[in-house]
């Protein structure tokens, strides 16, 4: 019986095959992307993967189910796995907002799903690190996510060289759209147009545009360009006085598909430009109004970034772990009558924190050897008593094979203090 | 916009509410597991929420289907929500366990499903610390699942004082069933009565027991006799020999209800008996081969631990943390010309692994510092010139609330090294 199209399976490393995807990767990225939101000041919140439909059919209207993993309950409930995590949030943040102070930091990382038909062999959910500051609608809170954004990919060990965050603005957009005399009730086409300027055929962008009265002269000339409105030129200052200066460029080509943004809107790529966008987000200072019918009227700006295409970023640029198992040591019973005091020493081990792992049944050396090497255990630890019968461990640096005899109850301290590297 | 009956929300603390869940709590039990369990030498894994409805009613048989949450998909698949761990552990070991080198020690925490239609107001999720061994018929793997077990407990603090274990041995039913006339294929049924012994009315079982040739009374002799099996024997002595034997007894009250348990069987309990059972597990050496139909015949033991019942006994136990946010340092800005400075300065102290935050905008000192004493942060940090000119960080210790000037570039190493403790 097989996995579902579109969905993965997470196994421990080593990989057995190379189509499947690694717990232990996953693990290690969804660590850092928790400990940057945390030194960033972002609380962690998460809502269930199981919503109402209509939480999302509010947002983005009826044409959102046919992406959707949706069906009805056996309580008649029309229901959805979550695509996106924003319509939780405005649940969330409606219900409760009043309780905390503002402006709300708040990061997730939730596992999301969508169920496109069309695109077979493409995966059907993923997770991604959500992030975004509610009831702050200065400059300085997209300067905090831009920020935070840069630093969840340097905490990877991306650089500068690796990516680039385009700054881009919807109400620039929608300036320009208005002053050269787009029509009120078609901005949203516009926006698409625009969305689409890079991927879509030039005489097509032509011809959609003058159909909404443009020219795509007009509209490359206001990219080519380049203007910072005051509110990107603020938020350029701002990551600058960071020193975080040279990831930032104001690009308008970047305007986001999606209707809802209001203000600053930004993408992260790869400088080479061979990938996806590896993130995403802006401001969107209506939409929780709109979501919780009015209740809460509190604006908001975040992003969200993907794991997909960021494990396929880091491992081209051999920026993923070798491996993530490692033991402070492996247990070689070799002697069966030393096997109560060895269960004695590995519950001691254990106790002091260290990770420790020992063949559970009698096995011969060589093998039990090859386990700890195979476990990339720091040293092994093998009982042995002396002439006078008082128990030793005897402690095999495996990176050194430099050898150690130290009192039984000695063990741990000194595997920890003096002993191999501590993982 | 509600959220869906039975599923929990998780905000951040201080929770606004009573009857909502705190992710800062779910991720310091599901921290705890992991580490635990990377201690004892497991690795993680994790399949999909979503499996093929086949996958369960294969394991459990069609009338599992009445609890689940399953539908048919935009492809005409009959899938379902994971309702548990086990039917995804065994089809993924049953693709590649050859890869790996045995025992398999695995361990995941995925969040699991269950529709139960007359159960209104009970919880429709959980999330479930699942460990399991593969390939190892040896009682050692069962001991060192239940000293996981013990040690995935004592990790929140709670003591023998707080839980138990109880031990018991399917084999062992079977052998008195068999025993005492039993006809096979009854057996099951017989387990079920045993099952519900200790909730149900002596009076119902007797009836029920009586219909299968047995009489209350010689059930009760043997369990009251509780004579540990060879197996049972050697479990215990294990788990003396690591110094665990005072969290375990033989209880042959339990015997799990599910049909595919073979060997030794456990629950954990708390001692004042308050709550429903904290954690479960036994040996299902036939399952894996049964699910793979075939392909992977491999014996395996492991157990089941909710988060639910753990929260509410750590609460009663007042073992739950008070909050989790805590700041290294949150930063003052009362002079707006400083906040460019202030907001490098902001920068060295993130890039030195620090938790900062600060005001986006500017706010009244006095707030300032409120929002400071909030987040819990260890020290403030205020940026001033003296007369030179020369800018310089005045450091607050909260907790003392002594103050020091130290030169700006010396912050960060100040704060980390002889400042206040370091969260």
């Amino acid at each position: 019986m097989d996995r579902l199209p579109g969905f993965r399976d997470f196994y421990p490393e080593p990989l057995p095959h190379s189509d499947v995807w690694s717990a232990d990767l996953r693990q290690w990225i969804f660590s850092r992307w928790r400990e940057v939101a945390l030194r960033y000041g972002f609380r962690e919140y998460d809502g269930p993967p199981l919503e109402p439909l209509e939480l999302y059919t509010t947002k983005s209207g009826e044409e959102i189910v046919a992406q959707l993993y949706n069906f009805i309950d056996k309580g008649d409930r029309a229901i959805a796995l979550r695509p996106e995590m924003t319509p939780t949030l405005a649940r969330m943040a409606g219900a409760f907002q009043r309780n905390y102070p503002k402006p709300l930091k708040w990061f997730a990382i939730p596992q999301l799903f969508r169920y496109e038909r069309q695109q077979k062999g493409r995966l059907r959910e993923h997770f991604q690190f959500n992030a975004d500051i509610l009831g702050e609608t200065n400059i300085a809170a997209d300067a905090e996510l831009v920020a935070l954004l840069i630093d969840a990919l340097r905490a990877f060990g991306l650089t500068e060289a690796d990516f680039w965050i385009r700054l881009s603005s919807r109400r620039a957009w929608q300036d320009f759209f208005t002053q050269k005399g787009g029509q009120p009730d078609r901005a949203y086409d516009f926006y698409q147009v625009i969305d689409k300027l890079e991927r879509e055929d030039p005489s097509e962008s032509e011809k959609r545009l003058q159909s909404l009265g443009f020219s795509l002269e007009t509209v490359r000339e206001f990219i080519q360009a380049g203007q910072p409105t005051a509110e990107l030129a603020a938020l350029l200052d701002n990551l600058s006085e960071r020193g975080l200066g040279a990831y930032v460029k104001v690009d308008y080509n970047v305007i986001r598909g999606l209707a809802y943004y209001t203000g600053v809107v930004f993408e992260a790529f790869d400088r080479k430009g061979e990938f996806r966008a590896i993130a995403g987000g802006g401001r969107y200072d209506h939409l929780i109004k709109l979501m919780t019918q009015g209740k809460a009227d509190i604006s908001a700006a975040g992003f969200g970034m993907g794991d997909v295409v960021l494990t396929e970023l880091l491992h081209q640029r051999g920026l993923l772990p070798a491996s993530r198992m490692e033991l402070a040591a492996y247990l070689l019973i070799e002697d069966e009558t030393l096997r109560p005091a060895s269960l004695q020493l590995l519950q001691q081990l254990r106790d002091a924190g260290m990770a420790v792992d020992y063949s559970l049944v009698p096995l011969k050396s060589d093998k039990q050897f090859k386990r700890a090497l195979e476990s990339r255990a720091s040293c092994t630890v093998r009982l042995e008593k002396n002439e006078a019968g008082t128990l030793l461990s005897r402690i095999k640096n495996l990176a050194t094979r430099t050898e150690q005899l130290v009192p039984f109850n000695e063990t741990a301290r000194w595997i920890k203090s003096s002993g191999p590297d501590q993982k």
